[in-house]
């Protein structure tokens, strides 16, 4: 057989019976023949619990001596799975990060792998046994440790799969996979069993809640598909099934889905600039002085044609982050001066609502089923942008949810996916 | 100047203000132009959550693992030590012991130095920084973590300041020295102002409570001299004054006393074997058996001389640990049934009362004082036995302290040593 990347988070090795739960997982996987490598997070607060820690003797502690101390939780991971698997007769062995060969640049808190030498881990996996290699962390060209920052567990389970050609690679959490909208907001909710980098981005980039982007970014570049997987799910050897989401680059041919998921992102708000001057050069000023300002603007319509005091004027509507909304207001303040006449207004109650898909650009009619759905629950759409696969909707903050279980359920999603186990 | 090498234990670290209160000393050196090596442990009851935790998940943890999961303690305190320094505006960087260049042997929770490769260390004092490294860790040949076992944090400063030619070597814990006697049974014990390393280790197997008997041990065959500190007492910067005991190779010319310490042993028992024919061989048949079954044999008196059934008998009387009692009864009932009309009596009210000095024996007189103080307060001795720098008396356990500060009184070594301060 081949080899196998698992990656387990914080949360599933919390404690003494979540670590016996996950080596007997581990433990599994292997009777089936496979090689396993097993990549581990710090379990549950003990990243936060070191924080505090530190926090108590300085308030601006350096980055370097931050990654010395923060290391050692997933060491202590380590150590404590490989004890386990030991104890129920598994052969393991653990190594740090800088042991399992991963060597980062010197960027101490987030840092990036270079290259990861898997000679000892092939060793290890030739003598038979489970690897078991600390997340987060790696060790840079002058021998500093270093940690890829807060979530590079899961990179550091992609960039290990794809430097050992793994044939797996499973991240585990405690969610069962990538759902085709939050199922605590609509309930009908259904996991996919696969769904594209891209689509994974735009979700995220819509307000979903799903895994670390910076993960996904890199499985894309590195082309590294992924499994993502419930620890706590009943185990394949007490009558579960491993079943979860398959990240991947392109979705199967069966797959012919137009719309994978929806999602609502209520931390936004407008801003709207009106009365400017409806000429060439305004909207560059504008959002070059956001962008200086390092605002990030999202969806943005321009609404020309009308005319004051003789001459024509255009209004200006953009949406920013919650966080962004008091910088963004200063910087627009700012350019407005210049023009005599203008206005600015803002607006809170505001939340974006997305369709995504590989296929929403290349399917003539989607956007208009988006817009139907809408209209039959009543909400008034105020923004609409779109992209290659993605179409978003402003529209009030009250009607957000409504908005998404109707376009959840006008492109069936909760039908077209595979049904949610255990429900 | 010179390079000094400083050891902090782990209750000298507990908390942030005990790490505050370390990296005020350590400040303090380097101000007074040293290069600080520093060497901590572990912080407070780290070590035991972290065995607590392995305990919780198998009962026989591999070496391997467990210097793993043990190696993360010491390396939290270099971290948040050298956070601390910098805090207060001292340079200062971490290195764990295999970043600090300690390589060991591959005996997992027992691990022998081999070598320190200081380059890393010298480049960083070079810089001017204070050098924070973890103790008690290194690495194998293979690249993997090992530890010294418990209490090696005063072995790695030892041997760091051997290969680094330091020009001090400071051990720092909650004891300002080592005393004549254990001050909480003899009110009048003094902090001696210097030991030898033999004296040291006599007093130690006499039962007296020292630092790791395997750091003098280190300490005398690397011929490194080191003084005995408290992290307790006053800075030399808010009105204290440096002082401990230096633990040294031969005492300065001007220290000529007999007496270094008096110490008691009451984990003692004294086993009697009665009536064993007196003839050559029968003591080798004893000790050879009990030697074979690691039973750690102290003092040995045999009193020959009686005749009983027509044949010359003898009484061979030794001591040995309560924790070996059991088993030393055991041996010797196995012994005795090749000897008929052999008795065989045990006796746990005992306790062992020890002069040490590197004097004793070259001075005349020296047991004859002891055993004057003794029959003075009224003390019966059972078993006598002397080495070159100790005398030491089995005597009654209830009598144990009063002989004790009989012994002390009579040496005048409350006198002759320098006073306690603060006291």
């Amino acid at each position: 057989m081949g080899i196998v990347v698992q990656k387990y988070g914080g949360s599933s090795v919390a404690n003494a019976e979540k670590f016996r739960r996950v080596a007997r997982r581990i433990a599994w996987k292997r009777q089936q023949g496979e090689d396993v490598v097993v990549v581990v997070s710090a379990p549950g607060d003990t990243t936060d619990d070191l924080l505090e820690k530190a926090g108590e003797l300085t308030s601006s502690p350096s980055a370097r001596e931050m990654d010395v101390l923060l290391s050692t939780g997933e060491q202590i991971s380590i150590a404590l799975l490989s004890m386990t698997l030991q104890e129920i007769g598994c052969p393991a062995i653990s190594l740090t990060g800088p042991q399992a060969g991963f060597r980062t640049d010197d960027h101490h808190r987030g840092a990036k792998i270079s290259h990861i030498d898997t000679r000892r881990i092939k060793q290890e996996l030739a003598e038979g046994k489970v690897v078991i290699v600390a997340g987060f962390q790696g060790l840079d060209q002058r021998g500093d440790i270093t940690t890829l920052g807060r979530g590079g567990s899961d990179a550091s389970a992609i960039a290990l799969a794809a430097y050992l050609e793994a044939d797996h690679c499973q991240i585990f959490s405690d969610v069962d996979g990538v759902y085709t909208s939050d199922p605590r907001l609509v309930p009908t909710a259904a996991r996919l069993d696969e769904i594209s980098y891209d689509e994974i981005l735009e979700l995220a980039a819509a307000g979903a809640q799903v895994m670390q982007l910076r993960s996904v970014e890199f499985a894309k570049q590195y082309g590294v598909e992924f499994e993502v997987l419930s620890s706590l799910a009943p185990l394949p050897n007490e009558g579960g099934v491993e079943q979860g989401t398959k990240v991947v680059a392109a979705l199967s041919p069966h797959n012919n889905r137009v719309v994978s998921g929806v999602a609502v992102d209520s931390k936004v708000a407008r801003i709207t600039l009106l009365g400017l001057p409806d000429r060439p050069g305004v909207a560059a000023r504008v959002f070059g002085a956001l962008g200086k300002a390092k605002v990030n603007v999202d969806m943005i319509v321009q609404s020309a044609g009308t005319v004051a005091n003789g001459s024509p004027n255009a209004d200006i509507a953009f949406t920013c982050t919650r966080d962004d909304l008091d910088l963004a207001l200063e910087v627009c303040q700012e350019v407005l001066t210049v023009f005599p006449g203008t206005q600015l207004v803002y607006d809170i109650d505001v939340a974006k609502v997305s369709i995504v898909g590989s296929a929403v650009a290349s399917n003539y009619g989607v956007a208009a089923t988006m817009f139907e759905a809408l209209a039959n629950t009543g909400v008034n759409i105020e923004l609409i942008t779109g992209s290659e696969i993605k179409i978003s909707c402003l529209v009030r903050a009250s009607q957000a949810v409504d908005a998404l279980r109707a376009v959840h359920d006008k492109f069936e999603l909760g039908k077209s996916a595979v049904p949610v186990s255990g429900k």
